[in-house]
Order: structure tokens, then sequence, then C-alpha cells
């Protein structure tokens, strides 16, 4: 017998969501794998995109999650927050399953990353320089479109405008 | 040199906001491992708690994060939403380590899962008692709540009012 899968054909009307609500997101669940436990973790973090439309963080040295993604570079991002009213899990959101990399200060593509950043998190400015801080670039493998209840996509980078 | 630590000692203004994240949450953000590629996934969930103050969630069998708690019971669980405005990142916020528990129908405690959730998540009547769905209760291991910018704190389930 077939297993029922709750998910459908992927189609542009899906893909410009995926889009939309990667490029509005101010913030987002990051998961990461905890090295002292080898089990998930998943923290708040801050989020914009790059030039390519990658999705892009400025994280602390200090916090676990960058000790995490130093250690194991898989992780997933959850992005497309609910308002204050209404039912959450009416809301859509985009799951990504990606591959975090560091782009520090002296690194290729560091101030282009600044720039970009500082223009849509102003607040940053008051510590986007400090050493212990670095970018976070994440390459996206795949997402998972949850259009709502019962409207479930896979999707893949290109689905995104990634690659 | 020893490492710069962000934690705070953990003291009972902590310990409340804790506990209220956890009260105040309706849902939240689940990380498990996904079996298909061993790497995070992160997903939206309704949250409320049990008669004992755990946090619960009622989840489909079709859904990833379903199949992933069923292989892999270890996940994570970031509650505590910003609101539309303001900075999201000085908003406090609970990531809790735990151990995913499945209670079906038939199941020691469900019909009092049952009729609290409901009470608390009156939409859920629509599909609380399809075949599909269970609840799901979190064994919580560890707490980590950040208060905001530079406040840390690690906490213990009893910080929490557990066990």
């Amino acid at each position: 017998m077939p297993e029922i899968s709750p998910i459908r054909p992927t189609d542009d009307e899906a893909r410009a969501l995926a889009r939309r609500l990667l490029d509005e997101a101010r913030f987002g669940a990051l998961g990461v794998i905890d090295p002292a436990t080898a089990t998930p973790l998943v923290t708040r973090i801050a989020v914009g995109t790059d030039s390519g439309g990658r999705p892009v963080s400025l994280v602390s040295d200090l916090s676990a999650h960058t000790r995490a993604l130093k250690a194991d570079p898989a992780c997933s991002l959850l992005v497309g927050e609910p308002g204050a009213r209404g039912d959450a899990l009416t809301h859509p959101r985009l799951t990504l399953q990606a591959r975090a990399h560091f782009v520090r200060a002296g690194d290729p593509g560091h101030g282009a990353l600044r720039a970009r950043w500082l223009a849509g998190h102003p607040k940053s400015t008051l510590y986007v320089d400090f050493a212990d801080f670095a970018f976070v670039l994440f390459e996206v493998g795949a997402a998972h479109l949850n259009g709502g209840f019962g409207r479930a996509f896979v999707l893949s980078p290109g689905d995104l405008g990634l690659r």
C-alpha cells in the first residue's frame, strides 16, 4: 500500500511564495547539532540575504550556534514568522536545509556583505566590527515550503533562484 | 587563557522568565534530525503544556518532523516569539533540548492531554481525532534562556519547575 504523501507538485506560486518568505525574513530559527550532546539545538538568529539571494546571518563566536556550526556546518533555517494574531500553523513558512560558510573581516566578499547587511540591519552597526562577529552564508541544499494546512512543497535551490 | 563566557548565574528572574515563555507559547520551532540526510531540520509546530508544565505538541504522522522523531527522539524546541515590531534579537526566547515521547489515542494520559490541548487550541477539534495525529510530550533535559543581548542563562529542568 503506497504511503499517502502530503507533498504537492511545485508550481510558480509556490516558488514565488518561498522566495518572498526568504526575502522578507528579518530573523529565523536556526537548527544545528550541539557538539556537546550530538543532538539538535534551535536558536534565533538575524536573517538577511546576499546579492545573490542566499540567506545570510551575522553571528558571534561566543554563541552556542556558532560553536556548533564550526564543528558541523550542516544546519536548517526556518523563516516566515506569523503575526501576533491568528493561527500560526496557517501562516506560510519555509524550512531550508543548508551548509554554513563563515565570511570574516578580510575574507573575499566581506565588504559587500557588510554593506548590504547594515543597509537592512542598521542596529548591527554597534557590533558588526567586533572581533568575535562574522557573517554566515547558508548554501541551500533543499527547501520545504509549508503554505498552510495541507499545502506542502519540496523545493530545489533552483526553485528559489539560487545557483 | 580562559574563554569568555556570556552565561550569567541563574536567578529567580531568569527562572520566572523562562517559565513564562513556555507557558505563553502557542507555537515554536522544532529541530530534529532528518533521517534521510542525518542533518538538522527545523519546522513550526503548535505548542502547549501538560498539567505538569511540560511542553506538548499535536503532530501528524504525515509530517517530516514526526517521521524524524520516530527515528530519533532527540530534539530541540525554541519558544518565545517576537512581535511584528522592534528588534527580534532583543526579544527573550527559550531553547529546550528534549526527548520526544508519543502519546496516542488509547495510551495512558491521552484523554487528559486531549482535553487540556483543546481548551487552549480549540481549532484542533477539527483534526485531533484523525488517526494520523498524536500528542508529543517533550521531556526537557536542558534549557538555554536568552533574555536579550548579553543576557544568557543555562537552566535545568528543575529551574523550569519540571520533575
